[in-house]
């Protein structure tokens, strides 16, 4: 890899410390997985990245740009890494006050590809609870760059706690997400997932496998959720565009044999379709 | 000035795109004004980072070294300014997480103190309702990283419109501050202001216009306000930092003659603080 990072099409690893970003958190931002030069669910994430900004109200640079820019990035690297894209709303004027037409900064950096010797994909992982809880907020399901509750949500366990992920509520004691995943459960055949209408990020790959799930007759249903509606589920998963599905095998005291069927099914669906699509560069 | 801004104590104005100030919003500030070389209210500013950094447990680098950057960073200059001052969990691992005894990242900037051809403290504003609510958050009270709401809450309006700042309430109509200020009423002779329990960044200049307040023997209570207490007060102003106090003279249908009674005696009390507190460098 020639850069680590590019920052409006240059490589660098710097940026203004009146960028935006960094002043209030005003950006948004997509991590994305790329295997064997395969960049899974790209017009999804591109998709994605364009609404919030519709959200946020500053200018999508496009898709193309965009891409030629990882494409650059990536160079001929033949490893599986992830990439982050940042876009923030720039360098302002002094204030919240966003400028209107703003031009935004894009930050595209690649990491490596983080490889989990215990193989939670097969072997499952403990989930806890986290005291910190998700607030309302009319910008559920973006992924902006204000992610202090998830900061603070991790900081409850170490990473030597044999925990790998943690559910969070929010102030109605609604089941959300957890810290860098959505949550799905099965009871009765039927795939569930929380309604995240009033907080959380909604995720690529939660996306992908409700669509996957609905194109194969697999009964799926978004709606609120409780702990209680967790400990008794059939099954219980945690995804995202990078880890793909990672089964619970723990929660509390109550403990699943893992992967599931339908966790065993989703899966293979989720691994056929990522060998297929996306985009290569 | 030889440098407009300080990054670890050297002149630069570039931080690492891996801070995770930028990808998460993981960081605390403060907005300082800086008068004939008088840093106005500068131990209380140090006391409020000084507890930010230990809610979100990071290291404070301690009152001496960043007040010894900020007479660098001023150097000999001598028009009022405003000071910015960023501490964030600097640059960790991937992911979430933050690492333990992290060494933040030191940002101090000087901007431009803002002249308001329109005298705002004299002749008062006009306040609007944002639609933008404030979340419920047990990071209640800290001036953090974490700013879209106020982004988008300022975005609802254009300065070209005549009205210098908008309410906030949070989900349960309870106002709570204003975009970039604190809110004061008063009623009856008792000066009032929300209660930031729940929402809401807990300003200097409130605690230090309560602390005066209570010390001049004016009744003062922190309660919860709905829309209809701001309408019906005697007087409404808003405050920061850096503005100092701003009297409402327009909410909707609703006006005072501005400044009120207590609106001017408090002024006034703040104004002899002013130039006889916080440190000269």
């Amino acid at each position: 890899m020639t850069a680590q990072s590019l920052v409006n099409g240059k490589a660098s690893g710097q940026i203004s410390i009146l960028d935006r970003g960094l002043l209030y958190g005003d950006g948004v931002f997509e991590t994305i997985a790329v295997r064997e030069r395969r960049i899974f669910l790209w017009h999804e994430h591109m998709q994605r990245l364009h609404s919030a900004c519709e959200v946020l109200r500053f200018k999508f640079p496009g898709v193309t740009l965009l891409q030629n820019e990882v494409a650059k990035l990536l160079g001929t690297v033949k490893q599986n890494v992830t990439l982050r894209i940042t876009l923030t709303r720039g360098v302002g004027k002094r204030g919240y006050r966003p400028v209107q037409n703003a031009e935004p900064n894009r930050i595209i950096s690649v990491h490596e590809w983080l490889h989990s010797p215990q193989n939670y994909s097969k072997n499952g992982i403990h989930l806890r609870c986290c005291d910190m809880r998700l607030a309302n907020s009319v910008l559920a399901g973006l992924k902006h760059l204000n992610r202090l509750e998830q900061v603070l949500a991790q900081a409850e366990w170490q990473a030597e706690d044999g925990i790998q992920e943690g559910l969070m509520l929010d102030h109605n004691n609604h089941v959300i997400e957890g810290t860098m995943t959505n949550v799905f459960m099965v009871k009765d055949e039927v795939l569930m997932t929380p309604d995240l209408s009033y907080a959380g990020v909604d995720g690529i790959m939660r996306r992908c496998i409700m669509n996957v799930a609905r194109s194969h007759a697999i009964k799926t249903q978004v709606s609120k959720l409780s702990l209680d509606d967790i400990r008794h589920a059939d099954e219980v998963f945690v995804t995202n565009s990078v880890i793909g599905i990672w089964p619970v095998q723990q929660f509390e005291e109550f403990t699943w044999p893992v992967p599931g069927e339908m966790t065993t099914r989703i899966m293979q669906l989720i691994e056929n379709k990522q060998t297929r699509s996306g985009i290569v560069i």
